[in-house]
């Protein structure tokens, strides 16, 4: 990562606040390494007309984003070589051309990684209402896309029924915690697999999971095994975050007429060849159906869904961690988290 | 493949009619080999309490039958060794002890590849009109399985609407070649893939497609160019019969929330691992639905299509090609006729 010696320079001498902003420089071949980035330090903008300026305080980081950095066919166009990592964020209005944004409004919206995001009308961008919960970081987590991904994804695609077993990868991340949450309150039997004791052991004490399958160092063959075990009848839902040998394991343990809700494939967003899955042929046997699934059909119901998760959270049904990480100057550590297998619950970066 | 030679030898001496059956006598490895099967020749069977016996007319031969001959998970059990090879057929009752059926009847079931086939109280067995065609094998056919696989995978599956693309793999094969013929019925813009020059000639002159692609020596890429040429919208609906790297070239051109009918996979049926597809990251930012898709829970509805069916080829819509092989003693080299590529329509071998 480089810093733009010439920009920082300046800024020391004139001690002036800068929008610091995480670029894009390179795309990344595989795992992403510092050298793709560059934190550069510019003026901070003004309001566009009929736009604003928003002071960002919270990012999130999400698998997403490194889809977005391929230059490949995806639902959103990539991120420009030059132009800073794009994030949800929620901050505070800085300097607002709009009559419906006033100065120190809270708010939030698709910006990017950096300090001040100038929000063009007509953007995504919205007002929230940050004494709903305990931190305006919580519209990143539980009543943002990622917590919401959960929720609409369940219920809307999956459509569980009470007595069904639910199968959900990825289960201790940001998503699948949520997921798993969700299940257990529209009845169903709950299975998580995750990576290592730790996550397994917050998969049953935290998230309220039936059954915590670790799938660390197990081939397909074992990790079906284990899933057989634990739902001899097969799975009706699976809530799919990880694809490769784990999506093989499950597909292997499929009831007649299973929904797969395809929600991620974190296991190969930085592979340079794509996996896939190999056993296919169990959807066709078992007549399942696979929903490729992105939250974006459904943003007109975030505000009815935001405050049934908010209710969750204050009757304590619903239990939303998140990691938090600090300063945009970490950006890209705290990014790597994700692939890494560090972090447990919503990864946030705070900005300010 | 083996005769047995002390049956054999018994049936000269004696001249009684036999009946002979083609039984699986282990599970192939990959591609079936002449020694997995034998040829047996054994008494005619009386019909059970209840049940009858039916002389077998036509069978048909599918790739699913190759499916049934491994010992995996799958919506059927698998076939026993040394029972005959499952099949479908068409046939005459030859002894009855069920009221409902007398000798001479046409009727249609899940028997075997056998002259004979012993027919138990309450299965499959139906009736069949065969007067409504010009041929009882269209009962294997159009108004088979095989024609209302695509008939109800298409039309209730995928549900196309006028003016939608639909992208048929396996154009040119039993099912491929009806699922073109009712897209174009049902207002579609066909596109169908087949191997070689004169798949791709019949695929245009015999069923109608608009576009015509011949996969064989193209990679992915090539093929997935070859495919955004001729849909440069993106596909709104892939029947997909055949799966590996010409399913992987299909998902790179989805269109949004675009229906993939997931109703074979030939291409590996004969392989001992598992391919799949490599490209379901496409099906995630499409927002597609793949759906595995099998016919039976339309069974009821049988009657009903192959009325519709019968119809459209009375008018002259609907084309039906069937490979018509002859001889129990050739359902070896007629089976692998689906995996060579040799066959185009549906493939009958005809028994009697």
């Amino acid at each position: 990562m480089l810093w733009r010696a010439s920009n920082t320079h300046r800024n020391r001498e004139t001690a002036m606040p800068t929008n610091r902003r995480f670029l894009l420089k390179r795309r990344p071949h595989g795992e992403p390494v510092p050298e793709d980035f560059e934190l550069a330090s510019e003026a901070i903008p003004e309001a566009p007309a009929g736009g604003l300026v928003v002071r960002n305080h919270f990012a999130s980081l999400d698998p997403a984003q490194r889809g977005w950095m391929d230059d490949a066919p995806s639902y959103m166009p990539p991120i420009a070589l030059g132009d800073p990592v794009r994030a949800t964020t929620v901050g505070r209005v800085h300097a607002s051309d709009n009559p419906d944004f006033a100065v120190g409004d809270w708010v939030m919206g698709l910006n990017a990684l950096e300090d001040y995001s100038q929000v063009m009308p007509g953007g995504f961008t919205s007002p929230i209402d940050v004494s709903l919960t305990d931190s305006p970081s919580k519209f990143l987590s539980a009543m943002g896309a990622v917590g919401l991904t959960g929720y609409f994804g369940l219920l809307e695609v999956a459509k569980p029924q009470p007595g069904e077993v639910l199968l959900v990868s990825g289960a201790a991340g940001a998503v699948g915690s949520v997921v798993g949450q969700i299940g257990k309150i529209a009845g169903c039997r709950t299975i998580g697999i995750a990576g290592g004791p730790e996550k397994c052991r917050r998969l049953i004490d935290d998230y309220g999971y039936d059954v915590a399958i670790d799938y660390k160092g197990k081939d397909v063959a074992t990790l079906a095994a284990e899933i057989r075990a634990a739902a001899p009848e097969g799975v009706n839902i699976i809530f799919e975050n990880v694809g490769g040998d784990v999506m093989d394991a499950e597909l292997l343990n499929l009831a007649k007429h299973a929904r797969i809700v395809l929600c991620g494939l974190i296991s190969e967003y930085n592979a340079p060849e794509k996996v896939g899955v190999r056993n296919l042929w169990q959807v066709l046997t078992q007549q399942a159906t696979i929903h490729g699934y992105l939250i974006m059909d459904y943003a007109p119901r975030f505000a009815e869904a935001g405050k049934v998760m908010a209710q969750w959270m204050q009757d304590g049904r619903l239990r939303i961690d998140e990691d938090l990480q600090e300063g945009l100057e970490n950006a890209f550590p705290a990014f790597m988290r994700l692939f890494s297998g560090a972090n447990t619950g919503k990864l946030v970066l705070k900005i300010a």
